[in-house]
Parts: structure tokens; sequence; C-alpha cells
């Protein structure tokens, strides 16, 4: 164990006994505090984010690597603004109501409180750092960012913000520490601090994801991917159908809430498939179709699928495309292949509909409406750390309240649980 | 991977997707059949049970595990009566309300739904069978059951009243599996099922715990050890803190939320001590008390404390004491070596009960009330299948809403995210 890993570990575990003395008031100026650092020194933070580019550039890394690692000064006025939102954002500590009432006069009360050390390990984008370091600030928590080599620079000059805003607050410089390294083997270490830290939140690949998940001795939430389909019921309204389509494949391709994987009822085959290609191909979209579904397109509009395709997440202007018999085989292939993530059904029929909303293991199901509303932002629940697949702690994106827990504070006058 | 295992926990995984298609009804019509197969076939279990009690006598395993492995008719008839009260539980699966509400009017709401599929890896109590079947049950979960091998002639005896109970009431057999083997092998291929399975719930001692956490690719609610402190400070109650005192160390010692440390503040050590030292003498418990206490304490009365009696969880007649100089003492000592189990304190000082209820991290923190009080039915939880100390998911007593999650609906007329 790298002993400065260890340090920085415990320092955050009492950073985070400090930050349960701040109030609400008190988070919330530090938040304030850090987007006027942005404002004030977004030239400090172009300069470093301009050498990791250069880095990038001179590595030969995709332009779509560059854009994620790129910040520009509207992207740091647009960073600085959802700092500002989640200040605004209703503190999500404090005490819950609970109705259980004893017979003995002992209160039983639940209070909010912060999970405590939070880590974050995540890719290349370095709005991350900004973002979860104010979300864990928010809940009360302290954080430990762990970010990707790529953006180094821009990250050790957010951090240096952050903390320069968290120190003029009198909170604890500990609260947020950017991991000084990005080393492989400081990670595994920090993956064991399973005394000091009490959730890991891994953001990024699926390759990533795995990695954390298999060497964390601390809790992990998993997102693994987004393999989201639209079934398209005998019943549903064509045109319905085609928009939650467009809208779902094309709006933003390379999200984990874009469709990847289009069913179509046997019934109704013959008469949508063709115009759902038709719709596709003036948008640029490529399929992937089954053998029964390709012999109603025309020929050179699909790529005959392979098993590969019924389990892809895309991210990329490409659609898998099948038919089913009825809703049975609609919910076994969901069952099979989905990813627990966002799941979508056309249909006029309010009994299916509910059938589908009901059957379907995923953390979000819609009836006639888009997949891509499965975001925190979307569903009323402020900025999203990230997104659960996985159905402990929680279940879909994940906003502050996901960064705490309850704990029971009983107040009595010397109630005992059995007479003394 | 044993392909058993693997065919158990697919099966397991199929039967939880035919649960949700259970009512509320038809489940607590099932954990009637249970606690019926209970009370018809009594004679079936007592006499597999007398096997696993000579099998377990003639290893010369200790009284105190022959005590837990043990049942009666009486034992029998409370575990019928405690499947009875599960069914009498409110259904906890069902739509939550979610104030959001869109101008476009698409509909949000969210399902409170079962986990899926949940294993449970545990000791030798055989009750632990029927009670973790019919909370996984109640919540809509298919239960693998994973019991100890001192325990396999009274869990399959258990196992099968219960597969009759399910076949009568018309749901799948797969819902509670038995493991047919107690091979550790097994129980390691059984935590690789992380496509199957989505929690795993050890319950038993801490060496099985860490063995668990250690070797699962399934998350694993964790419950370690209940080092549970008392914490006198100087504004006291003195015969309260001793009833407190009295209730957390002696009402049943064995237990998780069972008091092992008591922390005195300085200002009222030389008037306290001797009187707690009374008082636990008469009951027969002894005392490992620091330096300054032991100064304090007719020296017969208390052995010399080492360091390791601040961490440890004795679950016996014995107390570790000592003095602290002060609230930010008592607060250093409990962040250091507490369990984030259960913590309480004696005061007369709101101010000071209200910070110590605050600061401390523990799943439940008293104040002028027993530690034994952590429990699921006295909490108003009903039946409870674990305590969580960690604080991902459910921290503290676990009733049967832990073992669910929520699902986001959504119901819409043809919404997309962007213009479509």
């Amino acid at each position: 164990m790298n002993p400065e890993i260890a340090a920085i570990a415990h320092a955050a575990r009492q950073a985070s006994r400090a930050l349960l003395q701040c109030s609400g008031a008190a988070r919330d100026a530090a938040l304030l505090a850090i987007a006027e650092q942005l404002d004030h020194h977004a030239d400090r933070v172009l300069a470093a984010n301009a050498l990791d580019l250069a880095r990038s550039a001179a590595a030969g890394q995709s332009t779509a690597l560059q854009d994620r690692l790129r910040l520009t000064p509207e992207r740091l006025v647009a960073l600085a603004a959802s700092v500002r939102e989640v200040a605004r954002l209703p503190d999500p500590l404090g005490p819950v109501p609970w109705p259980s009432q004893r017979d003995d006069g002992l209160q039983i009360g639940r209070l909010r409180v912060p999970l405590g050390v939070i880590a974050m390990i995540y890719e290349a984008r370095p709005n991350v750092t900004v973002d979860a370091a104010a979300l864990c600030l928010k809940s009360g928590n302290a954080s430990i960012l762990r970010g990707g080599s790529e953006a180094i620079e821009s990250n050790r000059a957010l951090a240096e913000l952050i903390h320069t805003a968290l120190i003029k607050s009198q909170l604890p410089a500990a609260a947020v520490t950017l991991l000084p390294s990005t080393d492989r083997a400081d990670l595994l270490d920090l993956l064991k601090c399973d005394g000091a830290i009490d959730l890991v939140i891994p953001r990024g690949g699926e390759g990533l994801i795995r990695f954390v998940a298999e060497h964390s001795r601390i809790p992990v939430i998993r997102h693994y991917k987004g393999v989201c389909h639209l079934y398209v019921e005998r019943s549903a309204d064509f045109a319905l159908a085609i928009r939650l389509l467009i809208d779902g494949k094309t709006s933003r391709p390379a999200v984990c809430n874009a469709l990847e994987t289009l069913l179509v009822d046997a019934a109704i085959a013959p008469e949508f498939l063709p115009q759902m290609a038709a719709a596709m191909r003036a948008r640029g979209v490529r399929l992937r179709a089954c053998a029964d579904s390709r012999l109603l397109i025309a020929d050179a509009d699909a790529e005959l699928a392979t098993d590969a395709d019924w389990d892809a997440e895309y991210l990329d202007l490409i659609l898998a495309v099948k038919v089913v018999a009825d809703m049975d085989a609609a919910l076994a292939h969901i069952a099979q292949h989905g990813s627990l993530h966002t799941e979508v059904i056309a249909t006029e029929d309010p009994q299916q509909a509910e059938r589908f909303l009901r059957q379907v293991d995923a953390s979000a199901v819609m009836w006639n409406a888009s997949s891509r509303f499965n975001d925190g932002g979307e569903l009323g629940l402020g900025a999203e750390i990230g997104i659960s697949t996985c159905k402990i702690h929680a279940y879909g994106p994940m906003g502050v309240e996901s960064l705490t827990t309850l704990k029971w504070l009983l107040r009595g006058h010397g109630q005992t649980r059995h007479p003394v």
C-alpha cells in the first residue's frame, strides 16, 4: 500500500467527519465559491487544458477523445452554472419523518446523512472533476477524485480552484482531493481502503467499470452499458414509433440512453419495416437486420445481423432490427439481451403497455416516450452523478439523495428492552 | 463452474420473473401455506433435526452451536407464527408517488419492485431457512439458500415443506431453492453468478461475512460486528445509565446490539465507576478496565484492558471500561473503534445529546435508551432479514423494503427529448 494513498483516504475520512458539522448553507456557500473561482480563473484552467490537448494530439489520440478532453470558455461557463444549480437544490440532509410510534414514549426518528467518503474513478472528461466534487459536497460527502491521465493537467488546475474555494469557505481542504497520480497501482491501493471510503463510483467505459468492480473491496455502483430496446407492438401508432426511434437513435447516439435495438411485432413488420427503413436511411442510420426483417427491407439498407448484434452497444448511428412473434418473444429477448437500463414500448393498447411496464426489468420503462428521458434532470432529480444498472442502493439516475443514507435516532428517558 | 450451481441460479432468475406476475395476495397465500406445512409436518422436521443434533454431538461441537442448531416443537410453532406475521405485513411492492411534474404531459411514476434473486449464506440456525425464504417471497424475490453443513438435514426437510407449499400455491418451486451441497467450492461458484443473482446477504460470524464479501462478484450487504458503546456523559443520571448498561450488556450478551464498551466522562468517573462496578459484579459481568478506571474500581473486579479490548466484540458477560476526558475524546474513541452499528449516550444535557446523535456515525444512535432497541421489530420495520453496517443500500436493520428497489415508469403519447 502506497502510504500516500492511505494518507489521502484517512484525511478524506477526517474531512467527512468535519463536514457533518457544516450546515447546508455553509456547503452551498462553498459551492458558490467554487463557481466564482471557475469564473475568475478560467484562463488557468484553459492553459492547463491546452497542455493536455497538445499531449493528446501528439499521441495521436482520437478526435472523439480530444473532444471529451477539451474545455472552452463556453464549457467553463456552463460548468460554473451547473455548480450554481447544484447549490440551489434543496439540502438532501436532515430529519425524515418516521411514522412508527411506541407506547413506551421512546421517540424514533430518522436522519438523512452523507455516506461519508466517495471515490469517483473516471476517464478523460475534466468537467467530471467539478461535477462530482460539487454533488459530493452538496450531500455532505468528502470525495476522492481519480481522473484519467489524459486530463491530469486540467484536473490539477480545477482541483486547485476547488481547494482555494474550500479554504475561503472555511471547509476542510481534504473534503475534495484529486489523486496526484494516475498510476494503476495507486488506483488498486485506493480500492483497498475499505475502512476509509464508503462508495466507489466508476464512470466511463465498460472496461474501466469492470476493472474497478473486480478489484474493489469497497461497494461499487456499477453501470456497465445501455443496450436499450424499442418494441413496436402490433397496435402501435407507426408515426409515433418512428418519432421515438429517431429521437432515441439519432438525437445523441453516444449516450447510454440511446436506442440500440428495434424489436418489431411480426404482425405489422411487413408494413412498418419499410417506413422505418426509409426514416433511418434519411438520417444516415445503418441497419443490422435479422433474416426475417431483411426480407422486408430493401437489401442495400440492411446488413445481416449476427448474434453479437443483439448485445451490442453501438453508441453510433447503427441500429439492430429484429422481428419478434409477439409480446412474449419481445419480453424474452429483452430479458436475455437487455442491460437493465431503459426499455421502450410503442403501443396503443393500454393492457399490453402495462404488462410491458411491469414485466420488463430496467431502471426505466417507457410507454410511448423516448428512451432519452431516462436522465436525472429530465426526471426531476437535479444533477446526476451517474446511473446505476444494478439494483442495490440506486437503480437508474443517481441524484444527490443517492449519496446519502438514513440513520436511526432514538431519544428516550431510560427505556430498556427488558425490565431492569 | 459446477453446472448444477449455474442451473440453480438460472432457474431462480426465471422464477423471479414469474413472481413479478404474482399479486401480493398470491404471495401471502403461499406464506400461509408454508406456515401450514410447518404445523402439519413438524415431526418430519424434528426427525431431520435429530440427525443433525446427533452428528453435532458426536463431533463434539459446542453446546452453544448445538443450541443454535436445535429445533423444538415450541420453536417450530414460533417459526410458523413468524411466517404468518410476515404474511400480515403490508405488501412492499407497488406504485410510489413521485411529485415531479412535466409540462409536456409525460407522466413520471415510480414502482417499488423486487431486487430479483437473493442469495442468503448462513450458518447453523435452520430457522433462517424459513425466515429468509418468507421475507424474500413477501417482497417478490426468488431466494437461493445456503445454510451450514451442521444443519443440512433440517434445512432439507424445511426446504421440502416450502416446496410443497409453493406448488400447492401454484408458485414456481424455484422461487426458493436450498443449495443441495454445503461445499465451499459450490459457494464460490454461486458467488460468481452475477448475471443471475442480484444480492448476497451473509448472516453469521465475521469470518463467513469476510469470506463472502471477498469472493463475491455480486453486491454483498455486510454486517461485520457490533462493538457498541455507552458513553456516560458528566450530566448523566447515574441510575438511568446503569439501567441502560444492565439491559445493553446482560439482557442478551450474544447479540450484535449488546453493549461491549463503556466510556465514562472523567468528571464523574470517581463517583460513577464504583456504582457501575457493583451493578456489574452483581450480574456476573467481568470488567476489562483502562488504567485510569481501574484505580477507581476495587482491583478484584477489573482486569487491566489491553489495546485489543477496544475492538473486541465479546458477545459474553465481559465489558470494556474506559475513562475519557470529555465528549471530544468519547467521539474520537467511537470514531476509531465503533463498528457503525449502535452507539448510546446517557446524558441529561440536550445539547450534548444532540451533538452526539448528529456526530456519531452508526446505523442507530440512542440518547438515554438501550442499544438493544436497534432491531427491525422494535423500530417498526416488521421482521428483519439482517442488519447492515455498510451505508450502501441499507444502514441498520433490513426489513422487507430493503429487498426491493424503485424503477421508473414513464407513460407518454409520443414525447421526444428533442424535436423530431
